[in-house]
Order: C-alpha cells, then structure tokens, then sequence
C-alpha cells in the first residue's frame, strides 16, 4: 500500500542515503548496488560524460573502492524534496580517507541524487556528482572549496 | 485542483524546460527567474560550491548572459521523472556561441534539475550544472567531450 504522506517519504529517502553512506564507508560493493535502480544514469567526477545502467557503473564503483585502504564519507546539508513515488535530494559530500597510493584525499563534491519508487520500495535513478571548475586556462578542478 | 496523472506533469516539466531554452537563447533575465523557485539551490560550473537563493544567482546569471554576444543552448537526452507536485530531470547540454571577447564557446555539460509545484505553478528548485574532470594533475575539466 503506497504511504501518501511526504514526510514519511522524506524519512525514507533519508534512511536510504544513510544506507548508502555506511555502504560506501564499508566498501560493500553489493549494498551499494542493491541501492540503484536497472537503469541508473550517473554523471560522476570522472569521465565520461555518463555511466547508463547498473552494469557500466558497478565496475566504476569497483575501481573507486578498491583506490582506498579506507574510505570516509560524509554527507552534510542534505535536503530532500519527496513525493509519493519521485524524489530528489542535493547535499555537499566530503570524500575523505588514504588511497592504496597512500595519498590522502580530502575533497567536497556537490551531490544531487533522483529517486523513484517502484513496487514499494525506493531506489537511487540517479546521481550527479561533481566539482565546479575555474574558468580560465588550463580549467582546473576546484578541489579546495569547502562549504 | 490537482492533477494526479504523471504524464500531464511530465509534459508540464518539459514545457518549463523548453520556457527556460527559449529564455536562455533570448538572454531575458526576467523570464528565466520567472521559472526560479526563491530558495532555489544552484551548483554551477564557475565557484562557489554553491548559489544559495535566486538573488545570489541573479547576478551570476546576468553576467554569464553579458559575456555572449549570442548565446546557442540545446538540450538533448531530456528524461523526466515527474510526481504530483515534486519531478527531476537530466540532459546533456550543449552550450555554444560568441563570447563578447569574440571567444567561441561549444561545451557539452550534465545538467540535473529538481522541481516543486507549489499552488499549481511548477517552479525550479535546484540546478546542478558539471563537466567531469581528468583524475591526473592538475584535474582539467573534461570540456572536449561529445555525447
């Protein structure tokens, strides 16, 4: 039975980013995936311009998790906007931890993730992550904001 | 009186996407904000992480239209997810024109876009905007790539 009540929705979507942060922090590659939808379409930092569906993804998010010795994943401000079976929520993240390079990583991306419920249960649609970038030669990277 | 059919609300996002092109192209700065929600959230491809707000964003907006002589926009790959009062989409860009340096612009960006209907009016709530960037020093933005 559908809950028609958008706070109840809101909660939800908060539960599943909650999930998946402790997904990711865990490098549980299977957690994570049982997140998305089939047809996820990801713009991520990397190129290119898109990852379309679970497959093609997965192996990015593979290569990601196994980068780091340890990972740590913080999202602040997230903001939700739910209806009964589509929602959106923006936040900044901050991407922390030590690579198998041992360099540390220390960056805030700004996230927007899309999600549609399906036969009860929400799933991630979409996700866009990204820095903004400098508008002169050679267009670096921002990688040093922090909000 | 509400309309609960998904696909009404779809066609409706997609109208407002087409109002805000057809702004965009024409550079009026009122009929794009028209479309702004007032707490909208924008993240950019210029810094800061983000526009808190359609003042803050006003401004930006105005000098991004005042560094074009003419501004070309096209959007491609529109997919809509819309409910009855919360919807998002996301597309591939394509930016081009004549800077007022004489400079030509031709950018391909990822845009997300959330969306509110508040007493019957659609309104846009969020808008992420990103290229993705080379994982090597010195992190270039990723400008040359074609969907």
């Amino acid at each position: 039975m559908a809950t028609k009540n958008p706070s109840t929705e809101e909660a939800r979507i908060r539960q599943l980013s909650d999930d998946w942060v402790a997904a990711v922090r865990s490098k549980d590659l299977n957690a994570v995936m049982n997140l998305y939808a089939p047809g996820i379409l990801v713009f991520d930092l990397p190129g290119p311009l898109q990852y379309e569906g679970k497959d093609a993804y997965r192996q990015n998010m593979k290569e990601w998790f196994e980068s780091f010795k340890t990972i740590g994943y913080e999202i602040r401000s997230l903001t939700i906007s739910a209806g009964p079976d589509v929602a959106f929520a923006h936040s900044l993240n901050h991407i922390s931890g030590t690579r198998t390079n041992s360099e540390e990583t220390d960056v805030w991306v700004r996230a927007t993730v899309g999600y549609r419920k399906n036969d009860g249960k929400w799933r991630i649609t979409h996700e866009h992550f990204s820095t903004p970038f400098e508008m002169t030669p050679p267009y670096k990277a921002l990688l040093n904001l922090k909000p």
